[in-house]
This record gives C-alpha cells, sequence and structure tokens, in this order.
C-alpha cells in the first residue's frame, strides 16, 4: 500500500507541486480518478477525509492525517522531511513563496476560469508575470542565489521553496513554452535553478510520468484554451 | 520606537489578521499612510524592503526582517510567540486554515475587484459561503471545539487559527451585519469562539481604535459598495 494518497485533477497545475516532494523524498503515493474526486469535494463536509472545498487533498495513511490546500499539504511536507529552513525569517519567506506562487496561479488561470483572456488583457498583464519573475530572482539573490548555494533558494540540500519555485516557473514555461523567454530574461538565475531541479532523476521520471498521463495540459479546460490563445 | 511597522491600507481587511496577533502579544506597531504604501508596491523589487506585489508587509525592527504576504506574516508571528501547534498535522491544519481565510477574502471580494457583485451572482454564491462556514464548524468540532478546548479552534492559550477565525468572520459578520444570522445558523461555535476572542481587552481596544480609523470599512472601494448592495 501506498504511503499517501493524493487526490487531485489528472493535471500538473497545483497537484504538481505536491508530486515534486513527493517524488524527491522517495516517497509513494496513489492518485484517485477525476470522478471520485468531484464526488469528494461535494460531500458534505463533516464526512470529507478534511473539510475542503476542492482538492489538492494529501492523505499520510501512517499518520492518519488528511490536510487540503496546497500551501497547507507543503507545508505539512517541509516539516516531516525537514524542507523549511529553522530560521524563522527564512522559514517565513517560504511561506512567502507559496503564498506568491498560489497567488500567480490565481492570476495566470484569471482565478480559476472566472473570466477568459483576451489579447488585450493578456498583453495589459504581460509586465506584471514578469515582476513577479524578478521578484523571485531579487529574493533569490538577496539570499545567496548567485553562489549556488543560497539560503533560501538554491538550498544545498533544496527546501519546498526550491521546489515550489521550479514548479512555479519551470512548469509552467514548460507547460507555455513561449514564456520561457520572458523568464529567463527577467529571472536567469531563477530558470537556472529550475533547470537543474528539473535534471534530477526523480523530477525526470516524475515529468516523464505526468507527460505520458497529462499530455501538454497545465491549468486544462476553458482557461488553458484562451491562454494558449493568446500567448 | 515601535517594534513592528505594518504597511497597510487604512481598513480591516487582510491587515486586521496581523493587527490581532500583534495586539494580542502586546507588541507596539506603527503603520504608514495609503500613499507610502502605494508608492512602495510600485518600487523595482530589488529595492523593496521584501520583494512584494501588494501590502500587508510587517517589518520586525529588532530582526531587521521584512515580510509580505499575510499567510507567511502570520506564520513569523505564530512562529515567534509560539502560537503554532508544535503537533505536524495541527500545524498544517493552521496553515490551511489561514488559506481557506485568504480563499474566502478572495471570493468575498471577487478577485479583488475584478468583477462586480450582481445580485443573482451574490444569490449563487451564498451556499458556497454557508459552506465555507460549515467547514469551519465542522474542523472545529473535531478537534474538541464543542468542549471549549480545542486543539485548532479554541485553543486553551489562542492560537493563530483562533486569531485569524476570529478576524475572517467576527470582522466580516460584524462589518457586513446581514451575514451574522447566517454565521450563527452554519456555524454556531464559530461565531461564540469569535464573539469570546472580541470580548479580550486587547481585542475590543483594537476594534474601537480600527472603527475610529477606518468607519464602516471591510475591504473597502467599489466591490465593498457592490457588496453591500446585494447584501
Amino acid at each position: 500500500m501506498a504511503e499517501y494518497t493524493l487526490y487531485y485533477w489528472p493535471i500538473p497545475f497545483r497537484g504538481q507541486f505536491v508530486r515534486a516532494v513527493l517524488a524527491h523524498v522517495h516517497a509513494t503515493w496513489d492518485e484517485r480518478s477525476a470522478e471520485e474526486i468531484y464526488a469528494l469535494k461535494d460531500q458534505t463536509p463533516s464526512i470529507q477525509s478534511v473539510p475542503h472545498m476542492g482538492p489538492p487533498v494529501l492523505t499520510d495513511h501512517e499518520a492518519k492525517a488528511s490536510i487540503s490546500q496546497t500551501q497547507a499539504i507543503l507545508a505539512y511536507l517541509g516539516r516531516k522531511y525537514d524542507l523549511i529552513p529553522k530560521d524563522r525569517t527564512l522559514e517565513a519567506l517560504s511561506h512567502k513563496i507559496i503564498a506568491d506562487a498560489n497567488d500567480i496561479l490565481y492570476e495566470m488561470t484569471l482565478y480559476n476560469g472566472a473570466q477568459m483572456w483576451t489579447r488585450e488583457s493578456w498583453s495589459d498583464y504581460l509586465p506584471r508575470l514578469r515582476r513577479w519573475m524578478e521578484m523571485f530572482e531579487d529574493l533569490g539573490r538577496r539570499h545567496g542565489l548567485t553562489r549556488e548555494s543560497g539560503t533560501i533558494l538554491g538550498t544545498k540540500d533544496l527546501s519546498i521553496a526550491d521546489f515550489t519555485t521550479h514548479i512555479l516557473w519551470g512548469t509552467m514555461t514548460d507547460k507555455l513554452p513561449a514564456l520561457r523567454p520572458v523568464l529567463e530574461e527577467a529571472a536567469p538565475k531563477v530558470a537556472s535553478l529550475s533547470d537543474r531541479i528539473a535534471g534530477l532523476p526523480e523530477q525526470k521520471e516524475l515529468r516523464t510520468t505526468s507527460d505520458e498521463a497529462y499530455g501538454e495540459e497545465w491549468c486544462s479546460g476553458q482557461i488553458e484554451a484562451s491562454l494558449r490563445a493568446v500567448i
């Protein structure tokens, strides 16, 4: 039996942040069908494994614990596998990076598809996306990323913040390759950190199985179609 | 000189989560004008105290640390003042509660005012808001809230999750009183916990000074006007 069950749609997007960490620590996990996740998310909160509005949900079978919300799942795994710095400020900055990533996913999908991209709205947004990239680059630079032994990004043993950054920018620009030059220009050190993580055997294997399962999908749905149309 | 500087708009909304915790631990803090916050948020990331897209930002002067993102600031203060459970699952559930609160603030403001409420969209949304309330009630109930000595909500010494829950639901239903009966019906124990926290001397004082400074505003702007019109 697998150590964990991850409940998430069969796409990268938010689920890939969790998968990347599970792969890194060599944990075993299974996943459930979209039909089952649909049914679970609409259950009365009191019979859900943890009250949640939508996936991801991660169940740790040994601990008999279920956690919802990407940020909370990453905090859980980060604590369990010692992937969060002990220093209070660096720990908080790890949570900041996770919160930034969450905001960027919301923005890129116009809040889970509440609206659709137009050529005009995308061109208005692009400078803001570039600024987000610069923010990651700058935060990394301040904390030693240029020396490849950063304290918050590019950490020696790789941290939750490193994987979050890799999945955010690496997966996004992998699935939407027109954005890769934007990342390389706005955040070259982040792009190179992401590539370094992508080259690890566990992450290469994850990418292969994910590509086989999800194809070119990133966030999926009409919003992905609208995003691809304007990029 | 104050121990902290909080950079946030002169409204409750996200800033009040931070203010409530600072008040609880008897920390001193000052705040800056909206004009200054506007100017700071548009600075080049590399010259910001911490790279950020918008407030809140909290500066801890003694630690010479600046943190952006409500979730990260609460994680920082929670760690510093020992307001987060040591148990790994309860710690992750604290982060889940903060992430849920963040989602609810986004939803209630239609993603910081990206759209405006109509009578129809609000009436479609109301069952979802009620479900969010039920989720908090249920999570509290599972972890002992009914016994008034819960491990995640209604904790003996009050935790970050308690203050987050109080500010989310208490401030929302205080500023938008038509929602108070909805909360009492969907989440009676959460309503009562929130009232209990509101009655603490530090929180009463915070509410008095906030009411004097911000009046009846909650999230402010056109989106607040549209919210008040439909509720």
